[in-house]
């Protein structure tokens, strides 16, 4: 059965919160693993399909702790190719940010040669919060779960 | 006195609405002219100190129109450099690439040598809007404006 | 058979070279055409598995051209939801915005719903040329083009 | 005297010797420190008219070492305003995420409300270097330098 990580930082608690809606709805149809990224190693990354990341939004771009992750990455570099991707965030503001946060995280998976996927209707790059995730942002994570999931299966049959 | 220009493309009305508001909140400080990319031609943008453009967010980044006045300017590339640059943008949804899309123009703003200036309060990389400017997105653009003209005064003192 | 299409614009040849090199691989493994923007309708977008698409650096994102292309899709929005895309830029000079003009895209792709993969190895995000692609160009491109069709096989057996 | 800070960071040392050109050439015309990210603290930025980053590519954005002094000087948040920013990066390849590197910089100095300039002739969002600086490289160093400078000079009339 495919395996799925929901890794994050957070502070405040609302990118947490978007974490456990995540991986909640993932687990549903997939095994799926979730971690502060303070517990884990970069190396556990080498265990899982898909790595889904969330970030607060920080200076428009993940915090630190996230960072290191993927710096510390770099010693098994080329080992997460062709896994599958996605990044969420929580934000202060609207237009504060979050979208290249999001981004950046997806920059970094890119260079992995990881796979990701938008969407047409829901937050497009990924789901974000502003401040603690109201019902919008909870949908959101939820419908970016359920594409994650189906992307997961729809390339685990090769 | 220093010139500024708002130049925008919109379809709905809502970059207009918002260039209306930064024009007029410019016009109280420094000589501003508001045009529709439309009735502009590239070489206009060489009379002005100080140059905001406004765009809907179309897929994640300024409209064809607005790309097309950028394109263009590449027959006086280098003219525009010191001149002072600032972005918007009015989007459908939240998370839906307004600021990837403000980003963007900055981007083409610096490749001209431009000079722009971010802000810690209010829309951090230039005002956006959801749909029709709220009272929220309108200080944004008000605040924006005024910073805009703040920057003019102290480059135009040189 | 997968059908991918490569749709490029190019003033100075050097972006057509690129997509020639890359179709002349994709073709080896799925049905490949290959289309200046100027010769195709948004339309033509819904009848491929995989989009390529290629502009020069303009300005530090796609061309105008290219950008009229996403913005005509907007008719058909949710329609490329699924389908795999890839990008590549020429540019004059290195540090000179290939990198910001292929990530555009891909913004643009990721607000299709489109799946996107990069590269641990060749150019992470998509191949660049600086000026004509030279012999590190064309094996990136025909590097890229390997990839692009690998994902497209294991993504259509769903 | 207006001062100047270059900080960065480096392992392999080409950001160091990327950093130590434009300091030199900054010194010629401010007073300019050069310190290791290791060495400051963020407080240390508030005593600087412009703060120049470099960090090397590390999944096209900044190492998690000068992540976490921007992540730190959230504790000032505000106090940056008005100041300038500029930004270096050096990757190992060419479309391997120095754009996005310095991009990345330069959101957070706007987030920051910090002013930055684009470059029409040299590498345009700032120096790149592909491995150790070679000699153009070098040269965009020193006419990075060289404008941070004249903005400087252009602000600090006020």
């Amino acid at each position: 059965m495919a395996k799925a990580l929901v890794v994050y930082y957070s502070k405040t608690g609302n990118t947490e919160k978007m974490a456990k809606i995540i991986a909640q709805e993932l687990s549903s149809a997939v095994n799926c693993d979730i971690q502060s990224v303070t517990d884990i190693k970069a190396d556990d990354l080498l265990n899982y399909d898909a790595i889904v990341v969330g970030s607060p939004t920080y200076y428009g771009t993940m915090a630190a702790d996230i960072k290191r992750l993927f710096d510390e990455s770099v010693k098994f570099h080329g080992s997460l190719d062709g896994k599958i991707g996605g990044a969420f965030s929580s934000s202060a503001n609207v237009g504060g940010g979050n979208e290249t946060t999001i981004l950046e995280i997806i920059n970094a998976m890119l260079i992995h040669g990881m796979v990701v996927q938008g969407d047409p209707k829901g937050d497009h790059y990924g789901p974000v919060s502003i401040g603690s995730p109201d019902e919008r942002a909870q949908q959101n994570c939820r419908r970016f779960a359920k594409r994650i999931a189906k992307l997961i299966k729809s390339l685990a049959v090769k």
